[in-house]
This record gives structure tokens, sequence and C-alpha cells, in this order.
């Protein structure tokens, strides 16, 4: 494919993309293929001369599209919704087209840099403190600054990573000045402990089975929020058992029901025990951009880590290695950053022009109005469900998730969601919080309107007649 | 921005892209840009507002571009080629459109099943043996398949967690049948060694870092490759100290030098020792799509993952976490793949979309046409450096990287490097072999030509004139 035909072929796959946005209501939420569809599709080898395009671009609709679970329908409510614009897609077209690897400042300076620059300006729009910034408000160089990660889950295990090497250089350090002869960094590392509650994500749990540490999940309070007084007794309780806790997760927005950890009593504890900090507000930090949503950052100022980075020069001393051919005037300069030793791997697109066009395109104002939106519907299906007293809403609702059940019983709730599995007509899933199982409903997919929010809960209202019914039937009569 | 303006600019940088390559042959390949260039080009924080899309366009030429390093530019030959193609940007834009999180099947079972396909299509494509295969080319299931890492390092850094979580395994099983308490997992962790030569990527030091393990770097025979008899040493020094050896890396062309470890003789070693082999061929494995250059691959059949997996289910074991968000009823039925226990992070996009169409759009004749056309330019700069006696070639050229220098002091060569760097018609990188200095001139961007290589001959030679000539001028006579 030369550069003219790619001309045609941009234009064509740009008006599929619009068509497919635009019509996107019309699909199902939810794939309904079986195991296995995809392979009796297509042939079981590559072709040995290339086909033509349009044979290639007929399979999208053919063998894709009918397994395809379209995330940014107005009708997906599972998980998280999974963020995705016009302008993002158009910032990524660019990067893929530069196609630079940027693992080095030399590599491509504006990858690195913007960056940089680009993450200042998230850490300003969410209002996090000068310490978590590049450079600060007032124009001086900080100690800070982010990298973009991959995924959210490679963000937790690199601040695991560079929080297990400061432990093991501490205590190594401690023995050493008392006289002792250090210990070995396995050996050392065979004692350290990283703690979240029993609702914080799973990537933290694995990212301390890749670091080769304990995890231990602590039970919550209230709201299901991890609390300090749980965290001092565990953390008792592992340093007379000659543990060494070394990192917490504190979230804002836990994956289940968007409970908030109290950051603030956390923090004072791991400042005070030396213990590495780790704010996880994968879900909620988004939100920060509406300054009336801050209250549950409180305590942020105590952390190591957020998503961004606080003290770097940990991060890199924990990932540096340089091998000759890696080796260049400017890095060994010391005036740039070299991002490949503040990430696990080497090779690092040129991520950051997807937010420099979104930040830019939207303005804050547009990403306000966007999380404003989704809050605002969250609420109006929060109202609903409290209208019907049927149900129950059990935690509070403070962003886009809303955590209902059907009273009694959990199998009355998991028959529901059967139901509304089998339906087809709108995606949501369950989980399962000290024993109690939920519904989650979740908003975000810039298409879901007023009407949607009704006519899903009328949905949903109307199989849960249907489920309550059969089960008074199957109860004999007394 | 709507779908109607997503067209129109969706358009726009469609014909940017196809501008961009079609004239970057007028661009200079390396960006000249001082440290901190970026950052007063563009304001301290995000806009207020959303700003037009007009003014954001207009930036990429004034803040972007004058600090790229074109890695696609036809007189790219530093590093190794970053690979990418018209219809690898169309398949990602796809990606980027659908936007899904593909971490379990049912997430969209397409962003599964098509990575599973597609990458057994590759396995065949560059002859791998049925045991790396999901599907055996009789059509049996089999136990292998491969997935597609976000990046070669990650790809190590998950086989060697496998490796890991079975090495801990098979001793805590031992250490239970001789009748003996098995020890702790961190006790034995620290007790763990990798190897690789000293020539090894360095995201092998670096995954062995991030798993808490030793790694030791063997010194190399001749044409700097890894020899059996210099792992069984190291193995039998290693074990005598207590150490438990349990990874090895045999690298198909290494960075430096393209160099090709001994995987047969490495790989006996390490089945009779019970040591995982992990055969890294992130360069030259592109290359084995010609069945001319295979003979490099002789003992890939003892390897126990390659960039595809033999062993999945060791993989699995090592990584699986399922919280009850993330169960679903296809999961538990086993009949599906969950990606998200293949690797370190949850999330996932829908990767195999690009590879689908590159493999379709060229077919194994144009990826074969791609490979042979690079090695040939190799070929024929080769042959001009082996003409002139001021230079000698260092390594043998196998594909597509040259390794020479001038003879002499290794001054000679870096001060014709800095001549090179200088000039910047061209960029290339060096690297220091067993203490000598080496140039290495690499070659795959698509549009290189002939007339190309003879230029940059002709421009490295003229510049070596001058060098040599200072060089002779500062020798006081005898």
């Amino acid at each position: 494919m030369d550069a003219a035909e790619f001309r045609k072929r941009g234009h064509e796959m740009v008006d599929y993309i619009a068509n497919y946005y635009e019509t996107m209501r019309e699909r199902p939420v939810m794939s309904e293929v079986s195991p296995g569809y995809l392979r009796p599709l297509i042939p079981a080898e590559a072709p040995a001369e290339g086909e033509s395009w349009e044979s290639i671009v007929a399979d999208v609709e053919r063998v894709i599209m009918p397994g395809v679970t379209h995330w940014q329908h107005p009708r997906f409510h599972a998980y998280f919704p999974g963020g995705s614009s016009f302008p993002s897609i158009l910032g990524d077209m660019l990067s893929d087209a530069i196609a630079c690897v940027g693992f080095n400042w030399v590599c491509s300076p504006a990858c690195t840099e913007l960056e940089t620059v680009v993450l200042d300006w998230l850490g300003r729009a969410v209002g996090l403190p000068d310490a978590f910034l590049a450079q600060h408000r007032n124009g001086e160089n900080g100690h800070g600054g982010g990298v973009i990660q991959g995924t959210a889950s490679e963000a937790v295990l690199v601040c695991m990573l560079a929080a297990r090497a400061k432990a093991i250089n501490e205590l190594r350090a401690a023995q050493t000045a008392q006289g002792v002869q250090p210990e070995d960094e396995g050996i050392i590392m065979a004692r350290l402990i990283a703690y979240g509650s029993e609702s914080t994500h799973a990537c933290i749990e694995k990212a301390a089975r890749v670091s080769g540490v304990r995890f231990r999940a602590i039970t919550t309070g209230a709201d299901h929020r991890l609390v300090a007084a749980n965290l001092t007794q565990a953390i008792a309780e592992d340093r007379a058992a000659g543990l060494i806790p070394f990192f917490v997760c504190s979230t804002s927005g836990t994956t289940s029901t968007c409970a908030y950890d109290d950051h603030v009593g956390l923090g004072a504890i791991c400042n005070a025990e030396k213990i590495w900090l780790h704010i996880d507000a994968a879900y909620a930090g988004a939100a920060y951009v509406c300054p009336e949503f801050r209250s549950t950052m409180a305590g942020v100022e105590s952390a190591d880590s957020l998503l961004d980075l606080v003290q770097r020069h940990l991060l890199i001393s924990a990932f540096n290695i340089t091998p000759e051919y890696l080796r260049n005037a400017m890095s060994e300069s010391g005036l740039v950053t070299d991002y490949r030793n503040w990430q696990v791997p080497l090779g690092r697109r040129f991520r950051s022009l997807k937010l420099w066009f979104v930040l830019r395109s939207y303005g804050i104002a547009g990403l306000q109005a966007h999380i404003r939106k989704a809050v605002g519907l969250a609420s109006r299906f929060d109202a609903l469900v409290r209208k019907d007293d049927r149900f129950e809403v059990v935690y509070p609702t403070t962003l886009s998730l809303v955590c209902f059940r059907l009273k009694g019983d959990n199998e009355l709730s998991s028959k529901l969601l059967e139901a509304v599995s089998a339906a087809k007509l709108l995606l949501m899933i369950h989980t399962v919080v000290k024993g109690v199982y939920i519904l989650r409903f979740s908003i975000g997919a810039p298409q879901t309107t007023e009407a949607d929010i009704d006519s899903a809960w009328a949905h949903i209202a109307s199989l849960a007649t249907g489920i309550l019914a059969n089960h008074a039937a199957a109860i004999p009569s007394a």
C-alpha cells in the first residue's frame, strides 16, 4: 500500500468509524457468539500473496463485529467506562504514523517532553499538589512528574517495585549503620508485605506476586472503606511475625462499589512507619477534574505515588540499566528524562499526543461536562431505584456507579442479572461484597441519554417483577 | 467533536499522514532540539475551554515535528527498524474505534479469538514447530499458543515469571516428596539465578530485577555467541555456591552485533538440567518468514518460550487472580482464553487487528520481499565497507545490520561517529563489544533505496578521510 492508496483507504476507514459511532445504538451491546466462533471463519494460515483491501475490510463486519461487545455503546453499563473519543483516535493515528520508539530522550525528544508537560497539565487539572508535578505552579522545577504507563496495572507494579527497592536499601543501610552485615536482597524481600483492602483492585495482588512479596487484604469498615485502625492492627501483627510492611494501596473509588479508603488516616500511619503510600485513583481520579468531587482526595499529599509520582529518583534507581548501545551524550548529561527508566518495558509509543489532543479539544470545561453528565445520570438511576421499594441502593452513589440489589436473598438479584443478560438489551455485571450479591450499574458512554437510563430502569424493574412472581410461586404456602 | 466533524478531521489527518510519508525524505532524520525545548512553546496548563481543531493541528508542525527523530526515515540507521506500515495504521484506527478492554474472553470475544488465530498464522509463517501453536497444522488443538505483549520486554518478563513459579513449585514438591518441610517461596527466590550472555538485551537483566532473582551475564565465545561450555561452567559454579539456575535466555540476533547464541547446545543443557529456555528472537524472528534465514532457528524445539509460548498452563498458574467482579460463566466453563492471565496488566487493547491487516495486506510473499530487500541493502553496504581497506567489517553480516569500524584505535571510529552525527545527513549509533568500539549501520525503512546506501557510504567514507588526516597530523613524526 503506497501513500496514494492509504489516502483512499484511510478516508474509508474514517467514514467507517464515524458510521460505527453514529449507528452503534442499533447494534446489540453484547456479542452473542459462542467460544471458538472465529477460527472457522478465516483460513488456518496467512495468505501467500497479499489480498485486496476490499476483501480485508469486508471481513470486519463478517468476522470481527459479531464478536465485539461494544464498550462505547449507550447501553454498556458493565465494569467501568472504557473512555474513547474522536480526538483521542486522531491523536493515536498521528502517534502510529510517527511510530517512534521513545525509550530515551534522544530517540525523539518531543515524545518525552510532551509527556512531561501534558502530565503536569493533567496533575493541575485534577488539583494535585505541586509535589506531584515536574514543574511547580510558580514555575520552579520540582522533584515530581508523571509517566503514562501502558495500563493502570503497570502503574501500580512500577510503584511497588520502587517501594521494594527503597525498603531494601533503607534496611541494608540501617544494618550497615548498626555494624551488622547487611542481608541479601532476596532474604529481605521474603519478609516484605504489601497491604490493600479486601476491595483493592486485583492488580495490587498481582503486582505483589510479580514483585515476589507478600500481600495482605485487610478487612474494611463502614461503607467498605479501609480505615486506619485496621491497618494499624495488621502492621502490628505482621511486625510481630517478623515481616516488614513496605507498601499500602489506598483506593479512591474501588472497582466493586466505588468505596473511598481513608487516605488521611492511612497516610499518617504510612508516614510515621516509613511505608510507601500509593493512592489508586484509576476510577475516581478522572472525576477530580471537577472541584466538587475532590473531598475524597483529602490526604493525597501524604502519598508517595498516585498515578503520577512524587519521588522520581527512587523509581529511576530501581530500573536503570544502561547497556552501551543506549549510551548517548544527552542521557549522560543528566539534562533529560529517559522514560525507559520509569517503567518495565524499554519500548514506548508517543502516547501523550492522544492526551494532548483530548485536553485541548475539550478543555477543562468539556471534561467537567462529561463527568457531570455521567454523575447526573447515575443520580437519576439512583433515584429510580430508591422509588421502588422492592430494591435497595447498597452503597452511596457518589460518582457514576450505582450499587443496588433486590431486597432479600442473594439469589433474587443473581436471577435478575441472569434475566438482564438473557434479554440482551443492556449489559451490566455483579459483584459480591462481604457475602452480599450486588448489581453494578456503571455509566459513562458519551451517547447515553436520560431516556436510556429511564428505559433501562423500566426494563430491569419489569424483569424483577417476573423474578419475584416466580419466586413467590415457588414458596409453598404456609 | 461529533461524528460529522470527525469525518472531516479524520480525512485531514489521513492526508497529513500520507503527506508526512511522501515528503519525509526532505526532513532532517534527527531532531536538533535542545533539552527543554518544548515547555516554553505551549501553555503551562490545559485550556479552560476547548480549542479549535485548526489551532491544535497547527501545533503539530510548530511544537511536535521539530522534536521528532523520524524512525521511518530512509536515512534512519540507528538501533533496529521501528516497523510501521499503512495497513498497520489502519488496523490501529479500527482498534482505537472499537476501544474494547479485552481482559477476559467475554469482554469482546473477537479480541481474544483473533489474537489466538493470528498468532498461529505468525507462528506458521516463521516456521515454528506445532508445539508453539494453539492449533497444530493437522487441525488438532495444541497446548501452545501466543499472546501479543505490549513490548518485547514484557514478553521476557512474563516468561521469566512463569519460569520462576515453575522452579519454586517443583522445588517445593521435591522437598515435600523427601519428607522435608518446603521452604518459603521468598527463601527459594533468593537463590534463583537467570542467565544470558554479555550481549543479551538489557531487558533480561531488567526482568530479573523486577522478578527479584539474580542475573548472570556469561562470557561469549567466537562471533560473540553464547556457547554450551560456558553455560555448563556457570551452572556448575552457581550450583556449588548454593544457587538454583532456572532460566536461560538464548538470543537470535543480539542488539549489539546480531550474534546468534547456540540454541541447540544451550537447549540440551536446559532440558537435562530442567531449566527454562527462552529464545529471544525480537530482531531475527521477523526474518524467519524467509526459509533461507532459518538455519539460526535450529534448537528452537528445545525452548519453553519464544515470543509465543509452549506451556501455557504454567503461565496462567503464575498470574491467575480472579476477583468476583471478573467472574463469569464463560471463564468458569474453561472453554475460553482469558488473556489477562497471560500478562502483567489487566487491560489490553484489540492489538491483533493490526497484525491481521498487515499479514493479509502483504501476504507472506510481501513480508519476505520486505526482509529480503533490507538484507540485500545490508549486503551492498557490507561490500562497500570491505572494498575500503581503511575499514573492517567486525562481525559477519547475516541480516540487515552491518557492524564495522575504522581499523586501529577505538578513538578513530568514535570520532567518525561524532562527525556523522554532526553532519546530520543520516543517523547511526555505536556499541562496544569486548572493548572494541563498533559502528552499527542498521537498515529497514521501507523507503530506503540502493542510491541511499551508496550515498550514505560515500558520505561516511569522506568523513573518514578527514578524521584520518587530522589523526595523522596530530601524530608527531618519529
